[in-house]
């Protein structure tokens, strides 16, 4: 907004007149937008929110998540999409260069230049069964593409709770940590119990009957009785990464 | 059943006759049943359940609780009678004599001889939090009032998991566990990962918010990952204590 | 623990120095697990929670089902699979000798040794009609793989209450007894009126409409004004019949 | 409508005017309602529905009761209203000559003369606990206020179901079958595997925990295994009763 | 059991000895079942519950429909199958001669001897839209099966209440009516407050959002304001043509 | 924006500096906000949006609503607070001048000069039956306070569908109607089959059991199989008034 | 009705006698309704309530649609289907001529001579996020086959708003606004707070785990602060622009 | 652990003998825990999570309040009571020297030494309307008394959208950010899009019909477009407050 006392001074100078600045003020307010139609792409989120748009490939063809990927690629520097079906992966990884599709997080990525961690410290992404590991590879894969550093901690629930124990050290280290968990969703509680670190719960759709398709994690992780717990959407693992993430971030910017 | 036969010879002898060796016959299939006009007290069902008729005050007025307590005693050795307010059991305990009244079970008992430990073990009722208390004493009382012994080890809910731990040996040594938890009720699967021993799991509606009266503790304990974890209805420490009672019985029977 | 003074023991004497004993302190509280990474296999269950590790075969891949099914066959005497599709069967089955599929109960066992029933007594598993079936041959073979004798009694549904009645007298010699039933389930509550043994009852997701994928069924269980009655989670055969193999253990250890 | 050929009939004849016929005919086929302002009452639904407009009190201010109250009496030859608390049914029976309350129902009756029964046969009226004869008595009132003679079977619920066979052959023998039943609501199911008569089936509120309010014996009732249970909302005992004097009627018309 | 009298004097009379007469009187309350394994069949349901037993073909292998269908020919005179896809059909129809597949009703159906209308007097079937078809069908079916004479009054919603108008005096005239309807279920409470005939609700599962497969429809029918109502479960035409055949017989029953 | 222009001009000329002009600009986008600390009151409201900010009294304090009330007297020419307790309203009808308190609407209403109807036309208010008439009230109420003539149509709900065929006409005239109804909430559907004109149904919490406080009628109403439906929350007269209000002020805009 | 009079008078006059008159009168009440069987087509709903009927293609065969379609053809000015996959589509397209299958909308229509835009201003159809334009396509195409224009603003989402605020101007500007949203729907309460205009709100199912298949948006839309929003149901773009075709109709009528 | 090597060097030296050893490492791992038998006080919560243990007052009698009061301000610098009524504020204010009771947040606290704010920066709590005060002050106090820094912004909900834009840039400057919001929630998503910064959402019961209590404001929160939000439970304003506590000490901890 300096920029608009230059701007002033133009019009004072009588560089510019009136009605030009009129309209260079307005546009100044009206942030970049790739308009493809279906699509308005948010060129700058990343200045906005910390980190760029992502694309939530569900509900959108091929066609369109193709369209969006190849324009992001040409203003962004690192492009994630996820939830990710094989098929429109190939699609995208046969029609764009250098992307990668990670299968057992159902994302692509690529990046401009190669990937760095970014900053001190690491991210613990802690599953409680092995059918949750969906759900924490795409917070592991959100949080190393936005330049964290992720120690994965898989297959440690409560109904052997000392393979938890035994990996306390590498998760009390962490500077944030992400607790996935489906069924009773219990983890979150017991990690909250034992941490001094904020927890990101992300519930996941494992299990059956009343588990109701992740409800039952759900209300677990909202009411646990260890405060440090939050909480995100049932699978969302993009979610838990992309807050720990910022959460992360805010303490390596001080270091 | 063997009374049968004994009848028929009888019959077969000429010392009865064939109408009135009908009506007995069906009267001895109709078990005893002590009509109060608004209730059908079942007389005989320590006899086929194991366990005598115990009174839910719940929704009764409390002359009728007044009524149906005072005709179980004539009938029963032992009556016990939940959920009961302090306005009725005042009432009751002004007519009737020896009946006690448990403020924290919010119950009233009344022994026609003292109550005594009929079986060996015990039964561990564990609870989460001071807020579950009442529910873990209604399942204490039942047990006690069935003739098991309790062992009550309160507050150790999983935000403190260490105060579980302290007291994990007692907890293993019983023959049957319950656990009464409310919020996100997550000490039932903690407990099952850890024990060799049936666990009895009462939700408890403790919680407010999301915890739905009981509904995320309930759900819980039915998802819980700890298979030896089976669940009775929210707040229903009653139903707890005497699963528990008839398992305990079943163990105590064979020593 | 005596092991922790002959240790201290030794330090006196001079035969371990510190640093070693404080390791092997540490480590003797890390009980063994089998990392194949994306799962930790939990090979001391039995010592703690009764019944070896189950592999809940719902979410994982057929080649994680086979590495976990493998790997559990060298360190345990008997491994159970639930919830297993003939196609994942088929592969577990070409790979790893003397396992078996049992179609009905969707699941996979193996023994190191021929199974025997290790306990007097035996299991009544209760179904209130023909589409309960698979739910309750998952309880039974559950319950036979972990050396328990069954009787079946499939459908007996209340709609038609003296194919109950008939079977009546086998359902109360039993230590345990499981009721599989979906609609509305009431049969659990029939049979709670009129036994004295611990009733285990498992909805499954029989129905429609209104059954809302067996929510009624749960509901009615959790409801049951017959009190012996606690409730697993709907479908949960396996949770059903560990359950009450916890139970018959207890009572068959004190013979 | 043969009134209309009548009219026709005058027009031909010319005794009234083509203007004046077509008012006649508009306002043949407005029925006459009594305007009370907050309240259309419709005086003829008795010819229209089979029994007269009845007055739902809840909801309602007790002077808007006892202004519909009155205005009905001056019109029906018989008047009830349910839902009535005892301090709304003091002020009417206080202003209105011949008003009984009925305490068990909740409900006031009002007759032009004595009431009567108006057919053979009878209804049953069955429940399953004390706490459900609220609700039971309602059905009971409104079935005897539209000319149905009742038998109440009250208290045999599935709990110790043999005060349900000793009352079977009362219960076979109705021409109706209401159940009225709380908590897991299975004796609707029971009772319709064991009669061949039409049951209305009304869950009551009765119950805690999941419960749900009458939901769990909703559920179950819709859910009936057993063919011949149709159901009405929690708690509507009315409901019930009208549809069974419905069906009554129906039966006895062609007596 | 006048038989029982007879067998007395028999035991009496020397002709039958004590224990041959307990083992007579027992087995006289055991009805006859056909044990299929898999199936009880409930032979006697037609003396007991006014109509034989159907087989509800969902959730039931081809092999099972087909076992059942074929042991109930040989003891029933009409058998119905319902909820059978064509696959299934196929199957019966090739194995068992004289079945016929009724498409619209997704049901099957054999009689010993032509089927005739047993009584006087009609069904109207009533249903608010195309999309209705089906379920309507099943219950005008099951009527015709149980011998009723059906009328079906299609596609009068409300969304053009003047097409229900147009029908009414065929709705009127019936001894009982059926009405099924999705989305918001409307018509049955429109039905309800136009005649003075019991109404058998069935809400359907047709709808989209916020109709929840049908939850919303069986929500307005419970709720009905025109208390004439009572409703089955959602898309349960089977079960509201037994509720009308059950009511349509009593009336006959005494004509 | 014109003044944007001017603004630059005089910066061109001399008279304003940048740094000024800035925060000039600044500034201009600052709607007018009553600041009381607790609440920030939104002046500009009804030049944004069409109608003033109305004042939700629920779950505010006495002091917080007199405070809010007599700072919008101060601003605006009409204020309208909801949701008002008649002790709440004692407060500031004793403490404002002009105020009114319209019990049966529960709502206050203060005007700088007299109300008129500033619009041809009128909106026809409706209801079901006479427990729904406040949420009716709030609605007409809030549309007379916005200028709209009323008219009303209460208690001609469908169990007596003549009530509303014999007002039809005055509905029919409307520019908008609104629909408030409770139980099964069908008049909504029904009114929209019949008419030409856009509906606003609101749903009413009246009813019991499975009314579940008004979701049963919000269901209904939003599963409407006429189309011309559109619905506000359970209860919100005010809202369903306010969407009129908007409709019909659009209307007659163009007039 | 003025033909009533006519037609009387040619009674009085003898041309027609009071048999002939009486099914004159009745058969003038029964609108227009082709009869095919399985449907009803209510051919004078443009009359009644201001649009013609539309074909729901969900739940209807192939055949069915294409006879339905058909025969509407013959009667109406312009024919809608909504819900028609490709597959129904090809098959409609292939047998009735100048039939238009518009694929993002997956709508058919039909028209007797080329569509006009019938009356002045225009509606805004806005919608959150790329995946909600089959929904937002399906209001706007119903928009403009009932004669409105529409202005697409499609992909301006809460997650960037500036996006929304680039096309406020657009937005206010109409009639009418229409906001289709999924996940949280958060959408509909901004664009209310910001506009003078009606709302039609339109939750979608987009989204996954906790928006529970639209419920998330539904309710938020319900709840919304900004008072101007009215809902429809989950999906429902026919709804949506059905009512904002009724209201702008009405807007345009005054013009 | 430091400890136990110096420990064992004590044992080596002969300064400890082996039976003392293994006492002392055992109660090394048993951490303090003031046993009130209804509660096990939780001493050293603070070094294992960050902050010390919190008394939740709801659920507990005065007394127990009291004593838990007591007891935890001889152990601990600080001491938080929530959800405190003045009833229960007044008993510990009474007995306890230096306790402070805030109203607007129902909650008590006492400092040994005056609260000082312990770190740089500051911690955002905004909320949406007046109603949604008490929580958002519950979690300012959380922070405050948990050494945070705070900024209040209330009364900013979406509804008057200019408000929160007119103090986003305090918004934007905190490390954290905090949205209470009730109703439909949606103001969470739209700070969400504006902010780089984690922001931990709490959804508020505030709100009627279809607000459920909170459960739409959650939904809401759930599925929230932006990213960066994590949801706590329904009027848990502790439990944001101790979230953006944790994560703010982390912040300032690298400072």
């Amino acid at each position: 907004m300096t920029d608009l006392k230059r701007l002033l001074q133009q019009v004072i100078d009588g560089n510019i007149d009136a009605e030009e600045a009129e309209r260079i003020i307005r546009e100044a307010n009206a942030p970049p937008v790739a308009n493809l139609g279906f699509a308005q792409l948010d060129l700058e989120r990343e200045r906005r929110t910390g980190f760029p748009e992502v694309i939530f490939a569900e509900g959108k063809t091929s066609e369109q998540l193709l369209a969006i990927f190849e324009r992001l690629t040409q203003s962004l520097d690192r492009v994630l999409a996820t939830r990710v079906t094989p098929e429109k992966a190939a699609l995208v990884t046969a029609s764009v260069t250098n992307v990668t599709y990670h299968e057992a997080a159902r994302a692509l990525t690529w990046f401009r230049k190669p990937i760095a961690h970014e900053r001190e410290g690491y991210v613990a992404v802690v599953c409680a069964g092995t059918s949750d590991v969906p759900v924490a590879e795409e917070a592991a894969l959100t949080l190393e593409c936005f330049g964290s550093h992720v120690e994965r901690i898989y297959d440690v629930g409560v109904a052997g709770i000392h393979r938890l124990f035994a990996r306390l050290d590498l998760i009390r280290g962490a500077s944030v940590i992400i607790v996935a968990a489906g069924m009773e969703g219990a983890l979150a509680s017991v990690v909250g119990g034992l941490v001094d670190k904020p927890i990101v719960a992300v519930p996941t759709s494992v299990g059956y009957g009343a588990s109701f398709g992740g409800l039952s994690a759900l209300l677990t992780m909202l009411n646990s009785c260890a405060p440090g717990v939050s909480v995100v959407n049932i699978d969302n693992g993009f979610g838990a990464g992309y807050n720990a993430a910022l959460i992360h971030k805010q303490i390596a910017k001080r270091e």
